[in-house]
């Protein structure tokens, strides 16, 4: 299993992603899941992934190797030339058909699971950063203001607090703090998600340095949020009355 | 879709289901999905249900009409004769695989998804009250002190609520409160999960009256309840300091 969130705000964009996968619960091992697709001065363009891990790293490899490009002689199917956003997108839906016509076809025969999702998130030049849910086919969603975030994998454990706490206008730092509430719930439900967890903060102001960050296990910060968040959903749930029509 | 919450707990047993039933979204309805098995002085036995409504409907009708025993003149087949409530964990089993063997079938090879669900618990005589999950197959396993709650349908949006604050020795009113609050969060994060809520109660102590109670879209309790737990939770995140390693 796994669980990616990102968050489109107005102040910027944050993707975070554990690293857990597993092949049966026999079987389980870290993985980076949250990977770099471009990193100039033109675009920074980010990538999270969930689903088949042979699938998908091949889709972001396909992807940093421009090799959509390469094998058509296309310079408009390259990550590093696309014109935005949306184009970028095409361009992920298309490397997931790729490996959808060839290892996932391959797989489907040996009845294993090759479905892959990615959350595509960045900016090209100075256009508006932006947020992408990619699908198996190839498909996408982008998010919009009215509900300002988009889930893979695992989504349902760390969906009521992001449901009830964040809006559009939440600061990025309130926001990190949120996410953090959304993976603590989802990972005392689900062994399949697990720490470390990256974490990657883009400002929407043009010049603000990208944070990139891993946090590992033994963080003080998120230790002590876990705990004072069930200490404060116990006491919240102790403290409102019983049923009037149970006496 | 549907979700069916059951609770054994040192005071007793709590039994909650909503009523909400679709074909598609387009097509959705009310259904009483807590049902009443048995109801004498010696037995008091209640099932509550998830999945293909005419296969789950078939499945108490059958067990409501003790056809398991006419159609083989077996009095051991009949719930009213079961000695104990693992011996009516097994009946229930027979019935679902009886009917996944005639209308199951037929609806799988028009592919239909024809998997059911059912929670079962009660008290035969004076034994102890005993809670089940029996799951499409007919298998089952019964709920122990370690983790007091069985799920069955929709069970992660209100999983959290559970795991955070209901043990063992909560008391029943406190209990039949954190069951609210688990609907809230599955309603609030999926439409297949609607009101009135069926919910009934049975006291451990030996000849407390069991209560059976349908709580309706505007009762003034669980409307306050959400109204009031929404605020909570949103003023415990807001409280929670922001990661330090944002400055």
């Amino acid at each position: 299993m796994t669980y990616c969130l990102g968050m489109l705000l107005e102040s910027g964009l944050i993707l975070m992603a554990d690293t857990r996968t597993n092949a049966g619960v026999d079987n389980f091992s870290t993985f980076r899941k949250l990977h770099v697709l471009a990193d100039g001065p033109d675009r920074q363009i980010y990538a999270a992934t969930a689903g088949s891990l042979s699938v998908s790293q091949s889709v972001i490899s396909l992807l940093q190797e421009d090799q959509l490009a390469s094998e058509t002689g296309e310079h408009r199917r390259c990550l590093s030339e696309a014109p935005t956003m949306f184009r970028v997108a095409q361009l992920v839906g298309e490397a997931v058909e790729r490996v959808g016509a060839t290892v996932g076809e391959a797989l489907e025969r040996a009845h294993v699971d090759a479905s892959v999702e990615l959350l595509v998130g960045g900016r090209v030049g100075e256009g508006p950063i932006k947020l992408f849910l990619v699908y198996s086919i190839g498909n996408f969603i982008e998010c919009t203001a009215d509900v300002p975030f988009l889930q893979i994998g695992e989504t349902k454990y760390g969906r009521p607090i992001l449901d009830r706490a964040l809006r559009h206008d939440t600061p990025i730092p309130e926001a990190v703090k949120i996410a953090c509430l959304s993976f603590d719930s989802t990972m005392k439900s689900n062994l399949g998600v697990a720490m470390p967890i990256d974490l990657l903060v883009m400002p929407a102001a043009v010049g603000h340095a990208v944070l990139s960050r891993r946090i590992e296990r033994d963080d003080g910060y998120f230790q002590d949020l876990a705990d004072r968040w069930a200490d404060l959903i116990y006491d919240a749930a102790s403290g409102l009355p019983a049923p009037p029509w149970m006496d």
